[in-house]
């Protein structure tokens, strides 16, 4: 079984983190756009035609399934990939909602989004959550924390003030949905601001998903890893390794 | 007299600004690449790669002189610009590093050189402020300031927390160069941090260099200003609304 995950940058590593932990691969071929990261704040024709060109460096390998980790694409390109892809293309979005929705019952349950401008404009996961019944939603874009997150601020007195400024006035909410592949790195920072908040983790509502929808289990002993980078594919192993040992 | 100013997103505006306030051109046409900003992350290939294609957008136009305004286009692409351009082609390094030696006669002066990871990688205004005699640089990437600036945030907790992370350690400089477009629109945050600092804005250093060099002089009552973007150009009249006026 081999997969192509696809991200805007060097974030969709927490994904394949997840991907590789419960070995439902035997090959996972990541490309990063590392050229053009950021697409959270890019306009959605420029985040369709970017994804469009990554399907076709997919459609080199002979893969069963393409991911995209990167919400902004998930939120944005993902009809235009289905239409166009000869094989399964799945965005972390409806892994999340699915993952929420399992865990919290309540349909007044405040749920906070956060992700970056594109994700949060697009309402991709506002509508999903609205048809699966939760009426209680606030949107929060809170693109500070992807070039932080960049920049290895991990903890410490920057990233406090920015959880600050982005959640002062907002409550803790009853689950906390991370709409970017760079949230799960600071999720312990997320998790001392809102202590009793359920987290939403793109990897892992993803591999949730999987066993789930396709019935994939834990059957590959090693999984080969490929990277590809559009520029700087030193950076991308330097974060592989540091993050995926 | 025409003026083709380039730049890798909204930034380049504060230069723009500089240029209108003198009175230098008849018409500025701006481009900002806002499509693929920020270039201050992205390796020196890619740089190039970017900007020759803005040189294409530029030859469509009877300009008489083009502007690099962004740091990291003057760093790694002016040579390759100024070898295909059919007209001069002036980056913001070399007027910056004028506006520092006009200024500063000790060459033991302490100077901090700041900028995105890209700018100061190249070494490209340590290089000529060597060759200028100074000794004492302090070369500090300081790439958080941009996407804070991006964010609307020009004052505040945040941002004084990102200028002690980056500052706490270096005493108060001689000079400090303001080594990327989006750092003037924080000028007065650096002048609380450091109160008694010169401060190079390369915008200021622009104008006194295009007086000095090419002998331009304040002559026309009003420029006309065409602004152009690879995505999202609604954003840029909104930004140069803010700081043109």
């Amino acid at each position: 079984m081999k997969v192509g995950v696809f991200d805007s940058g060097v974030g969709g590593l927490s994904v394949v983190k997840s991907l590789l932990e419960h070995k439902l691969f035997s090959e996972i071929i990541y490309l990063g756009d590392t050229a053009r990261v950021p697409y959270g704040s890019k306009d959605k024709n420029t985040i369709i035609r970017y994804s469009l060109e990554a399907l076709e460096f997919f459609k080199n390998f002979k893969i069963d399934m393409m991911i995209t980790a990167c919400n902004s694409v998930s939120a944005y390109a993902i009809n235009e990939l289905r239409e166009n892809a000869p094989f399964k293309v799945i965005g972390v979005i409806e892994p999340g909602v699915k993952a929420l929705v399992n865990k919290i019952e309540k349909k007044d349950a405040k749920i906070l989004i956060t992700g970056t401008k594109a994700t949060i404009s697009s309402k991709k996961y506002e509508t999903l959550l609205k048809i699966a019944g939760y009426k209680n939603l606030i949107q929060k874009a809170t693109p500070l924390f992807v070039p932080l997150v960049e920049e290895g601020i991990f903890e410490g007195e920057i990233l406090e003030a920015a959880l600050r400024h982005y959640f002062e006035d907002i409550k803790e909410p009853d689950a906390f949905i991370m709409g970017c592949t760079h949230f799960p790195l600071i999720e312990n920072e997320f998790k001392k601001f809102y202590k009793n908040s359920l987290f939403i983790h793109s990897g892992e509502a993803i591999v949730k998903y999987l066993e789930e929808e396709f019935c994939l289990t834990n059957t590959f002993q090693d999984t080969e890893l490929k990277l590809f980078a559009t520029e700087n594919p030193d950076y991308l192993k330097l974060v592989a390794k540091r993050w995926l040992n």
